[in-house]
This record gives structure tokens, sequence and C-alpha cells, in this order.
């Protein structure tokens, strides 16, 4: 279980809102010095309590239209197939660029989440590449209209 | 339509990667002048393509378990309640800690992506937390059991 006091999640909540922050900033913010501050972060780091610092994007580039892309896989005459059956496709998945983010779920089933442009681009996008994949059972779409939490997601993992 | 050059989606993708990067490294692995890189920068931020600077949290910190749950609510004998009772219970799952995502869906339903340390503690708060709120009509939950594209979605998602 991974240790962490009040102030290493002070600093890792006001890292999260705003990575640009200086430790001086930090410092300030929580009313600390500065070479606390800095020797917590560098620890947070080296513990790999903090992975990485990203950029999240904006909404210009966010598709407009998303969906949950259920995937239930035939199971093959010879099942030892059925694994390279889930392979195959979440690795062809995977390579599009409106494909998001790809999940294997139990066995025989994936989870896709996909974005385009538009409504019609999407559904286009899923009746044209991904419903046609060759050994697919059951395909289910589960759009997603709004986003209550979690909202900036999009811009996270969108790519450019 | 948002408008990008090339050189606008390198700085971006170096920045998704690292945004520590100073400018004067990503002018050198771009071959480009520090101050064009200072401008583009300056202007991605201005434009809201850079919507914001955040840390992607390590293993340590990111549930074990993690599912999508699908849910359906009941339509009720006066249709104007049902926007009231699908908003009721995003913002009850909203609330939770252990509710990394939550988004509508159809009118009467919604996904919401659940973490928690193990399995057992999983399933334990779905039924316990999920199941028994009222008004649900449909409750079917999909294990997510290995992130093969956006790996790191649960380390943007989850809170300290």
């Amino acid at each position: 279980m991974v240790q962490l006091d009040d102030l290493d999640r002070a600093i890792l909540r006001l890292l999260k809102e705003d990575a640009r922050l200086t430790i001086s900033e930090i410092a300030e913010r929580l009313n600390r010095p500065e070479s606390t501050v800095h020797f917590r972060i560098k620890k947070l780091q080296e513990r790999g309590i903090i992975d990485r610092y990203t950029i999240v994007l904006g909404e210009a580039l966010r598709p407009k239209a998303v969906a949950l892309v259920y995937i239930q896989v035939e199971t093959p005459i010879i099942e030892d197939f059925l694994e390279k059956y889930i392979n195959h496709i979440m690795k062809t998945l995977s390579i599009l660029p409106n494909v998001l983010a790809v999940a294997r779920s139990t066995k025989d089933s994936l989870v896709a989440l996909v974005g385009e442009e538009n409504e019609e681009k999407l559904n286009k996008f899923i009746d044209e590449t991904i419903r046609v994949l060759p050994t697919l059972k059951r395909v289910e779409v589960i759009p997603l209209t709004e986003l209550v939490k979690g909202g900036d997601v999009i811009g996270f993992l969108v790519r450019v």
C-alpha cells in the first residue's frame, strides 16, 4: 500500500489541476518552505507516484460524437483461436486514430472508445469499419452524449 | 475547423509525452528556433488547443480492478421525472471517489467507470452501492481486464 501524507496529496492535487505551477507557487499556496515542496515532488517522481506530465487538448481537437463499442467475439471451433481473434481485433482497432481507447473485457469480449466529428460520421465508422470485422458475434453501441465526471478525458486521450 | 500545421502537431505530440520539456529542448528536437517554438506554444495556449497541463498518477495509486457499469433507469409513469431520476443518479455516482467517470448515454441510460483495489471490493461496491440505487431498471457490468490503448487513462482520472 502506498504511503502518502496530507502534504503529498495536496501537492498532487495542485499539480493535477495545473502542472505548470512552480515550486515557489506551490510552497506559497500550501504555506510550506520551498525546500520541502521541492523534496516532496522529487520523491513523488522517484517513487513513480507521479508517472508523467502531460497536456490536455482543448475542445477544438476533441471529437464531438463519442461512443463506447462493446464487442463480443465468436468462439471458434478450435477454442485456442479465440485468443488470436481477439488480439487481432484489439490490434486492428488500436491502430485507428479515431479509436481513443481499447480494453479487453472477458475471455471473448472487448470495449473500444470511439470518437468522430459528428454522429453521422461516427455511425458510419462503426458500421463500415467495426461491424465488418471478421469473427464478431455481437456489437453494442453505447453513445456517450454528456460527460458528467471525468469530463476532459477525451482531451487527454485524443491524438494529434 | 481547427488549423494546425506540422510544427504545431509536432509540438503538441512532444508535450503530450512530456509536458516538462523546456522550449529549448523542444526547439532542439524539432530543429527550429526557440523563438518560433515559444510563439507557437503561446498561440496554442491562447487558442485553447492546449487546454491545460496536468500529471498522470502512477500504478501505485491506480485501482487494480476497473469496470464499466451501464445503467438503465426505469421510465416513471410521469415521464418528466425521468430526467430528474437520471440526474440524481449521475450526481450520486459522481460524488463517490471510486467512480472515475460518469457519462450520460441515451434518454434513460448512463455509464460509469468504477475502480477499486481488487475485484472483490469492486463487486461489493457495485452490488452494495450501485445496484441498490432506486429507480434502476437494468445494470450491466463490463469488467476491463487489460487496457490496450489509452492505457494510462486511469492514472489521469484517479483522484488523490
